[in-house]
């Protein structure tokens, strides 16, 4: 997958540089894109399937764990239900974090983290994840800077761990202009199903933008290693986002070469067996 | 909902007097009830996320546990693709219960079911569940003619906790004939992307056919009660199976009046903030 467009290049971040409207590797309006996201709901859910049967039916440790970082109103949620949402509910585990409770944080700030990796067989999605432990956790000094430059690396060497034990690690920031941020927070003032969704710290957040801006750019560029490589997806149109995530997923399954278990059992011997029970009753 | 044609009466249970072919309620063909399955995507859809929203945005306890229990390729696993398929799959947790680990036997039966209770505002599906340990415990002798009489008892009283902790439990018995089922294992043996949900064991399980139907009977007789009654689906028919359960999920929903969390600030207020924010930047 490193010559995915999406793939962010090794080295220094420079966010602002990278656009948040474009459709990279898609050329394609709205009703294209989704067409073309529905044209990749079949083989999605044919290999997470083949994902799922491996893990149930072999030893096998293999899993993915899907990484979606982002600031508010970016999609995390729109990209669970529609990408994410294409595969069988199943074999996928979801988990969102909120502000650590009391008993988190006396732990190390990866221990609800470890607690929530997927089981084999699963694809595992975080929702926003460790990465708020390096982002707000940075931005509004809940850590001192030593602690946030050691965190680097303790993720760094988890991911590791966890690409060792069979885990693909797909981490895909949602990358959303301030424009396009105000576009969503007003329109979820200006509709009363969505009040739900807006919290006023949201405009907190919206109001460090730039400090949020320099803390994604430097995690990125710290742990955007070989075997968990970050992806940069302009998500100012849903449309795309939800395609490129979609593809992204889809590229990660490809590359396990998933196949249906074989048979641990004599096929023959059991369809003998079966029609035998059959003719006993 | 207690009107629903597939609502178990309360009294003996006479699970051979109960069609697995049947389509009560709907009169239409496979075709029909596909579409009409897709048709309920929206509004089911709709009312889980209200049901997400109110568990995001209020203290409310509200939930929904839907516990699918039936002979194996009865369809709990299709049933979780195309029925619970049909929603975001943020709000959902699925729980697939397996024999139990040595650290779950140590434990009263009901602890590991207590620990994969949803959380409020989700909607929580138990593939197999408790009662496996008043099904199997009771044809496999895995626990004394007291204890699975114990069980019915702690059953009822464990499922009145969680209605009054503000659950709504429907409970579905997928229910298919011996001959279906001949046919679904023959299916999973003719086809080797499919070898993976065959299991020898399961032969035996069909060895004991009316074993089990029969600790079927006294399970759904006991614990047929007033706040977490039990619905029998005929299961024969793969698209009236994922419909009926469909439907079911549909008026549980329906019946817990769900609306948008009102707003607990004030919207003009957070307009202007927005707007400020906006410009001074």
């Amino acid at each position: 997958m490193t010559a995915h467009p999406l793939r962010l290049p090794t080295g220094p971040v420079d966010l602002a540089a990278l656009p948040t409207d474009a459709k990279p590797g898609f050329d394609g309006k709205k009703s294209d894109g989704k067409a073309a996201l529905c044209g990749l709901g079949d083989e999605l859910a044919d290999l997470q399937e083949r994902l799922w049967a491996e893990g149930r039916a072999t030893g096998s440790r293999r899993r993915v764990l899907l990484v979606l970082q982002g600031m508010d109103t970016s999609g995390k949620g729109g990209t669970l239900r529609h990408t994410v949402g294409l595969v069988d509910p199943q074999g996928v585990r979801i988990t969102s974090f909120k502000a650590p409770t009391k008993e988190e944080l006396s732990h190390d700030f990866l221990w609800r983290i470890r607690r929530a990796v997927p089981d084999p067989g699963y694809l595992g999605v975080f929702d926003r994840s460790h990465y708020e432990d390096v982002l707000i956790a940075r931005v509004n000094e809940l850590a001192s800077l030593e602690e946030i430059d050691r965190r680097y690396d303790a993720i760094n060497a988890f991911e590791q761990e966890l690409v060792d034990d069979g885990t693909v690690v797909l981490k895909c920031m949602l990358h959303l202009s301030k424009d396009e941020q105000r576009n969503r927070l007003l329109a979820r003032l200006d509709n009363p199903e969505k009040h739900w969704k807006y919290e006023p710290g949201d405009i907190d957040a919206r109001a460090r933008w730039d400090d949020y801006q320099e803390a994604y750019a430097l995690a990125l560029e710290r742990t955007n290693t070989e075997h968990a490589p970050w992806y940069v997806v302009p998500s100012d149109r849903k449309w795309f986002r939800n395609l490129a995530v979609g593809q992204l997923l889809l590229a990660a399954l490809r590359g396990m070469d998933l196949r249906w278990p074989a048979a641990d059992f004599d096929v023959e011997a059991e369809r003998a067996r079966l029609l035998a029970s059959d003719a006993s009753t």
